[in-house]
């Protein structure tokens, strides 16, 4: 793999704390040259969930050879590994926690590595804290050209994340919502691909919480102020949103209840 | 236009997301030596005016040759059209709904282009995200010093933005607030021309919400801790501040009606 | 000094407001090759104390040579000076209000410069904003290679900070609580050194609110989900934890009390 000298941060550290500020100056003091991309460090403390999504998400827009670091660890320090990996053309570090595990089902081919190489750490290894003495090291060497396959042997036997993915039952297509963004647009786990299999020539009926949705719409302003619709969004998930609002308020839903809510599309009478 | 290689991002697209990550890689997938700053990322949802005033009051610290993205497109997918710009030896992208409308108002001399060269976008163009399929790529290849005029034809009618002036009437100066910021202090509309021009050589009375204020200090630190005062600030506008404590507990308003709050500003009877 | 290029930057400005952007403008246009990387702006308005120890916690992962940027300025445009500093082969520029004690006292050679070469600021330098006028064309300069002692003259009498420190009587060695970090741990003030030499060979007893903890653990994992424990953090600082969970809501203190809240640390009956 080619270094692009990029390297992304995923964490559930926050801004306020100096644990992002650590991991960016060890980078930096390996590889000088090194460009430092946060991705997000709002992960929800410790849903190893929420980053696998968001580094599954967003890795592809980066240019072949960028190492992507992410760190939602609440084992750090316990029997858990350090995982290196390289798939799609990119290189991915954390730990072994079902972190990378919708990119690895997703990839047939990838090279997993358990980072044992302590060369490439820093010399003293606190128990708490993996993102900034081998995360961050590790990700610094990978974005200046060390061949990953030489900090460790390789390990067949990633842990495993459970994602929620949707089920068909008696004609009905049950998912549920995954995350809401910041403009309180509510995303499910329905994938443009599992909705136009399900549907076939069928308009679908959207229903989740109080709101029931008719149709499909391609944008936003294709509803009225406050109106609630359904789209594919851009990342060819299944969205319910607002036009103008927050999809949250007028789902009559309470806010802990919406993640994890569940999404139903049935198929409308009418062929599209 | 000669690059600086500087891109700056304006969004109302938080930091939880996968958005402005998929632009920043996007953006150095075409141009990998890019340098990305972000003005903020805390527009409220929807708030073209606020992007515009905070891209407008940034700008002009920034090297001549940096391109500017500003994403505040609640629009998206619309007819609405697809705007770059050339403005006081900066670059400007995003959509034309009025987000540059005072950087517009402010330049006698604009190169305002209509994007429509999709040679410049990404191959393929979702409804809902153009941040990331046309802003991103557009300013990743003016970075690489492409000149805008290859990117579309001009465009004479760029859409206005109604942003509120400071009118005067009967011996008072009405304003309003703009914004609270981070330290609870008020950001007028009342630029230090508006009031000088209006004073002559009095000194002013403010007034908003419960506070009369009567007279400008230079420096916080020039009253009592805890006590409000009036000052003109770093950029030039009128302020109302507490020394060591926030305005926003003093002014006697529900948090929500601040912005947009009457300023009130009258000549004391007695000249400087 | 060899500069490395890189400046930090560590303020309690928000991320919503122009402030961080105008700073991050006015040193590219001095610096284009400048790598800025922010350590915090979330630091709570005014807080000096909070700052200088961030600033001292994390400054020494990034190379020599680099410079750190720290505004915390509640006293912006009075009398307090402006200072620069070498310390530890690193660079600190910021007001001088105590923001850097912690570094001057734990460093025996330091040069500290009081900033009056004012061909090193902006040309025009407001009453209210030091940061973008003074410390941010410093800090490009500094970042490009010109050597601080040119900036102005020595200063011997930096203004000190008020640090709380850990105490010892009767047996019991009291500290505080200093920050509550982003997964709701409480940090105190209590050091690895201070509490080894306290304990010599026993096992401690750690008390801070309703919470009771009877021995030091390695990691978060060596105690069940919910359970508190005691552990010597990543920065070596005695800190209070709950595995999986939030200490703040386990110690039966309110929040706005948790900072400042006393630790109590006293020697088990059976030695270790």
């Amino acid at each position: 793999m080619n270094a692009s000298g990029i390297i992304t941060l995923t964490t559930d550290f926050g801004l306020s704390d100096p644990y992002v500020a650590m991991m960016k100056g060890v980078i930096l003091s390996i590889n000088p040259g090194a460009q430092i991309v946060d991705i997000s460090h709002q992960i929800r403390a410790g849903s190893i969930l929420q980053a696998a999504g968001l580094v599954h998400e967003t890795f592809p827009f980066f240019p072949r050879g960028t190492v992507h670091v992410a760190v939602v660890d609440p084992g750090v320090g316990s029997e858990r590994r350090l995982l290196g990996m390289e798939a799609g053309g990119h290189c991915f570090v954390g730990p072994d926690n079902g972190i990378f595990w919708p990119i690895i089902e997703g990839h047939k081919r990838t090279r997993i590595i358990h980072l044992t190489e302590s060369k490439y750490f820093l010399p003293s290894v606190s128990h708490t804290f993996h993102g900034r003495e081998v995360f961050a090291p590790v990700a610094a060497h990978l974005s200046q050209g060390i061949p990953l396959k030489r900090m460790g042997s390789e390990l067949s036997n990633p842990v495993k994340l459970r994602v929620p993915k949707p089920r068909e039952g008696e004609g009905v297509l049950y998912g549920q919502i995954t995350r809401v963004d910041n403009f309180g647009n509510l995303i499910s786990n329905i994938h443009r691909r599992d909705l136009e299999s399900f549907l076939e020539s069928f308009e679908p009926v959207i229903e989740v919480g109080d709101l029931t949705i008719k149709r499909l719409r391609p944008i936003y302003a294709d509803v009225q102020e406050g109106e609630p619709l359904a789209l594919i969004n851009s990342s060819d998930w299944l969205e319910i949103a607002v036009n103008m609002g927050r999809a949250t308020q007028y789902v009559g839903l309470a806010s802990e209840e919406i993640v994890g809510a569940e999404v139903k599309v049935s198929r409308s009478k009418t062929p599209f």
